[in-house]
């Protein structure tokens, strides 16, 4: 039998959030029911709703950063048993067996993985996210949430931290370069911004947070980094040409690549996680000369999230958060659009209890 | 002493060739005298001396494709001797001591390498290129030939085959995928097209030519490529959508990037040798979505083209060239331009004996 809960619903992209009941299907013998504790606020939820990357399926639930403990389990489920702390991350199925899925890549599943919320799942219905008390998943795409981690300080781990940590993996921020610490650049700190210094600082790497103004330089060194540099400062490129080997660009907005790129050191790489709106300029001298990489990377598959998890539990380092109450969603959402949220806001689902559905 | 040997010089842009004596440098302790068999005319040369890359330093001699034997040694050199059979690439010079001279990067010397024609010398003159009898240079810049590769189709290596060597290393064309060769694609079939496809095939890699019309298709088939597409034909990004894992771009035109990057599978990378004029656009989403790379390249270490020279004798390839007179240089300039040169023409060193120096 399906599986009535409360959750957070938009009915379109001007709509003020409700408090309703949407439906999750019935346990399939592969399926994990989960009890929601935490849902992070991720400014993809926000570009979703008001139609910035296409049309929503309204009416709609979002929500992709999910941290709870296990209900109930299918028939067939041996890895999770009930009480189990667990994640849910942007995914919630892929094919299984395309090279990419076997490959631990199921992000990049060829035959199209089923998004946590907004995507068509493979019974047809509109997957609809973590603003909700619970959500059924299959079990491949259940994430164990080490218990040194707190629930609402872990959600924003299972979008924000896979979409950092892969990157700085992938192009070795944690490797040593003529035997000294690679040096690393964030830009942008944010919710993406904020965790990707905390993991390159845990990686072993030098990192520096290259942001518009010093306006937050007192949270970027606690954070870990060993520097805050303004862009705005009209030497700045000028006087930190080369001086980077990775740069993990979080920004959602147009950027000077030529400019960036020089920043870099030969071999060096500018990994990208944010969208911008534009195409960008690029001449492809900048990247011929030193041999360089303008990469891009999409979250993480489900290995490397666990990965991740185990790590950032392992260095004590998580997601910084404001925790909020269900009926302070759409307030929420405006200050993660003014960027007003250090560094990510948090879903409190024990406020459900006291809303009362529409 | 000074040795005066006889080169093909350039006054001025619009100038034709001419057959002069210019001097090479006393060798010093550590330099390697080379004889010149063979001298390969890259399109870097035209653009140096069309100041299509900024300012030619005129009277000019230029050549960085150069094959020969060693004619002397200086009192220090001990890897060297008379008689052995030698190449010298782009570089002259670099420093020995940054990051990347002892990276064996010395095409990214943080101090700046000295070019091989065109650049300023440790000594404060102009270097002058291959388009002579002699050349005088240090050691550590000398390549050794096999045995097996006749001068003249060793000397194109020395850029078009170190160029596209080392991209096609780097980003792993020799390497399986999921228990299959990779899918390299080589846009543009010149000179480092040429020297791409046969370099990628000998590593193991499924190559497909990418080019205008199918025109080249039967030189492509018999370099080792296993099919030529046309990228005129109006399906061909919507029939290869995600068809490769590597696209090697030798072409120096203006490309419609975001479409060429959805040729690429997952985790697909594009690696550019070839300057466009303009910069180009790009969405970084077509980099995100599939954590896709864009990577410059450019020519590659003294150690790495020792490498590439030594995988060309052992897989029994080099350039397919054709041989002309130091007469014939300005014709051949015209050639190369209008793209009709299969696939690099060469210097016969040779026919300076019977041309007069002005």
């Amino acid at each position: 039998m399906p599986i009535t809960v409360k959750a957070l619903q938009k009915t379109g992209p001007d709509q003020p959030f409700r408090v309703t009941t949407i439906e999750r299907r019935d346990p399939r013998p592969d399926d994990v029911v989960i009890d929601i504790e935490a849902a992070g606020i991720c400014h993809s939820d926000i570009h979703t709703i008001r139609n910035e990357w296409g049309e929503a399926h309204f009416p709609l639930t979002v929500g992709h950063e999910i941290a709870g403990t296990v209900a109930a389990v299918g028939s067939d489920v041996t890895d999770w048993k009930v009480g189990d702390r667990v994640g849910v991350g942007c995914m919630v199925d892929s094919c299984g067996t395309c090279e990419e899925c076997l490959a631990d890549q199921e992000q990049n599943c060829l035959n199209g993985n089923v998004g946590t919320y907004n995507a068509t799942d493979v019974d047809g219905t509109i997957t609809q996210g973590g603003y909700a008390e619970k959500v059924v998943v299959n079990e491949r795409f259940v994430l164990r949430i080490p218990d040194e981690i707190p629930f609402d300080q872990a959600a924003p781990l299972l979008c924000a931290g896979i979409t950092t940590y892969s990157p700085l993996r992938r192009w070795g921020a944690g490797e040593q370069v003529s035997g000294r610490a690679k040096r690393v650049a964030v830009l942008g700190l944010g919710g993406l911004g904020h965790m990707g210094v905390q993991i390159a600082a845990a990686m072993g790497a030098e990192v520096t947070v290259l942001t518009r103004t010093l306006r937050k330089e007192e949270d970027a060194l606690a954070l870990g980094a060993t520097r805050v540099l303004a862009t705005s400062d009209e030497n700045f490129f000028r006087d930190h040409r080369g001086g980077f080997d990775l740069i993990l660009n979080t920004i959602s907005a147009d950027i000077p690549v030529d400019r960036y790129l020089r920043l870099l050191a030969p071999r060096g790489v500018m990994a990208v996680v944010g969208l911008p709106p534009e195409k960008q300029a690029l001449s492809f001298g900048s990247l011929i000369g030193g041999g360089k990489v303008l990469a891009g990377s999409n979250i993480g598959g489900i290995a490397e999230t666990q990965e991740m998890l185990d790590f950032c539990a392992e260095h004590g380092i998580a997601a910084k958060i404001e925790t909020i109450s269900v009926d302070e969603a759409d307030a929420t959402y405006e200050r993660v659009v003014a960027g007003d949220v250090r560094f990510r806001a948090v879903i409190d689902t024990a406020t459900f209890a006291g809303a009362t559905a529409e």
